[in-house]
């Protein structure tokens, strides 16, 4: 296995199987992830190189994945940024002071990554020379809609009524709140490409709560600007565009840039690939999936590998992040199962 | 004004203008409401119909919709059936004996809705009697799905993990739970048919939480089953078939039923109507619309019927129901917009 066989999946080149990693897959469902948890925050964690270098690490051997993703929080930027951040036990992020008017954007620092999360480039670093070529490191970053409605509820939301009043009450506010936020982004993605990582996601995991027309218009451009900062710092390394619940914005999405679109369950992969030509997919079994029977969950994998019916460009991930009740070991055997099934093909 | 305009757009018929109703119209946003929420919680409205019949006519005349709907909640089959339901502030509904296994599928009583449910019954009574043939009364049901979920989870969800662990892991005792809950949902309805409910909603409201693939599988039969028992006791009400996030299940809903497919915002409402020949479309504007300005308000109104392209069979609609911040004022501006505007075009 090399770093080669997933950076040319993401390309749409053709690879001897399906690369396969897990959004989440460093994280509560591992008992050596749950120990370590035991004594430090998700916020210790990720600020201690050493100990999210062993954290980003843990599931590469043991689940046999074709990439490791960062160990990192899409709210890091915050902290340094003004907006406080915080995690409360089952309730998820809390900031401190969110976006509900013009001083509030205007109050907002700039962010400098590398001073600022110089400690995220550092297990860059770290990660990337206990690797070496073996496995390819993912960085990430949340896109700036998804950051936005974190940023403006104060937390996680099932409505997003505060994030759409800002929106379409104060358009201004919320076009410079995009603005800061594009650029942050895309400062952060390069910066952790200059650090090593060989690939990027970018999370707009709830991009799904917008109409096309209001994607359109109120994040489309700033996720394109991300990306294109991004893009300057290194051409070479691809961009996964990820989000759930998609169905209606796939075009979008792809015109706001990414090698790969990720998309979730609620869409078949050969209906999102159809509609997305050039790009590689990545997805796309419902995490629940691994929660039910085997038969069940290898019923859905090869539902999924028929779906991709074989071309090339298709890399294997959840439509979603591993759920915590996930035993390691489902997982390891949709790695096998991917990996077998894919390879008798070629 | 009269029943039968309403009815006519159900039917995909031609009207003078476009006729408009909003899902919770009835609810915690008009002042009138929340007067009497204070001194009643939901379940004891729901079940003394002088006071359900009030609620149902309170945004009527208000706001000038062209259809009232039956003040009750999806959950009201749950406490006769012996799931035991009951709403806690802030937090929803609350199942107190949720279905896990066999057993507790088995434990369950068949519903008998015009015993069980007699208060709904008599409010529907009530309702017709006030309204006569001005305005039409839609009644509703949640889909077996929706309602499902709600039973698995013990109340709301927004992974839906106990709900998809039983569908893979026990598949079994999920269709023998789903084929309980058609029958009770198709009974219910077909009783509000003959109570005199002149159109019919069904809630699928989560539907969107599976792939297409589940629905086929999970959901779509039983859906079929409720809603051809609920036809079998009334030809000519129209059924509306609602969901939220539906962009990939719009011809699996049709297929398992309803003259109107119910929409909401994350799919262009032209692009639903282009796959859904022969179907009238509700909907599909976004609540928070409601919430912004003014102008922002008014030009996504226009941007619906500007999508609805003075076809017949377009009932406007919200894509969810109305949000307690809202200004019964604004409702009552779209209600007039709409009907200018699509008057106008004729």
């Amino acid at each position: 296995m090399s770093a080669e066989l997933f950076l040319k999946a993401c390309f749409n080149q053709p690879t001897e199987y399906t690369p396969v990693w897990f959004m989440r897959q460093a994280g509560r469902y591992l008992p050596e992830y749950r120990a370590i948890r035991s004594k430090l925050s998700l916020l210790e964690i990720c600020r201690r190189p050493e100990v999210a270098c062993e954290v980003t690490l843990q599931p590469v051997e043991r689940l046999g994945v074709d990439a490791a993703i960062l160990f990192a929080d899409i709210l890091l930027p915050f902290e340094p940024m003004g907006l406080g951040l915080s995690f409360r036990r089952g309730e998820g992020p809390v900031i401190e002071r969110p976006i509900r008017k013009a001083e509030d954007v205007r109050r907002l620092r700039d962010l400098d990554p590398k001073s600022d999360l110089g400690y995220v480039m550092e297990t860059i670093r770290l990660v990337r020379h206990r690797l070496g070529e073996r496995t390819p490191l993912i960085g990430f970053a949340g896109a700036p809609f998804t950051l936005a409605s974190y940023a403006v509820e104060g937390g996680s939301t099932r409505s997003f009524v505060q994030t759409k009043t800002l929106m379409y009450s104060d358009p201004e506010t919320w076009h410079a709140l995009m603005d800061k936020l594009a650029v942050a982004v895309g400062r952060y993605l390069a910066c952790q490409i200059e650090a090593g990582a060989q690939a990027l996601q970018l999370f707009d995991s709830w991009a799904g709560a917008l109409s096309p027309d209001d994607y359109r218009r109120y994040a489309l451009p700033y996720t394109a600007k991300a990306l294109a900062l991004a893009r300057k710092a290194n051409r070479n390394a691809p961009i996964i565009h990820f989000g759930t619940g998609t169905s209606s914005l796939l075009e979008l999405m792809a015109e706001a840039g990414g090698e790969v679109i990720g998309i979730d369950w609620r869409i078949p992969l050969d209906q999102a690939r159809s509609r997305l030509p050039g790009k590689a997919i990545q997805g796309n079994l419902d995490p629940c999936a691994l929660l039910g029977s085997v038969e069940e969950l290898e019923s859905q994998v090869l539902a999924v590998l028929r779906r991709a019916g074989g071309q090339p460009g298709h890399i294997f991930n959840l439509g979603h992040g591993v759920l915590p009740q996930t035993d390691p070991d489902r997982l390891r055997r949709v790695v096998d199962l991917v990996h077998e099934r894919s390879a008798a093909r070629v």
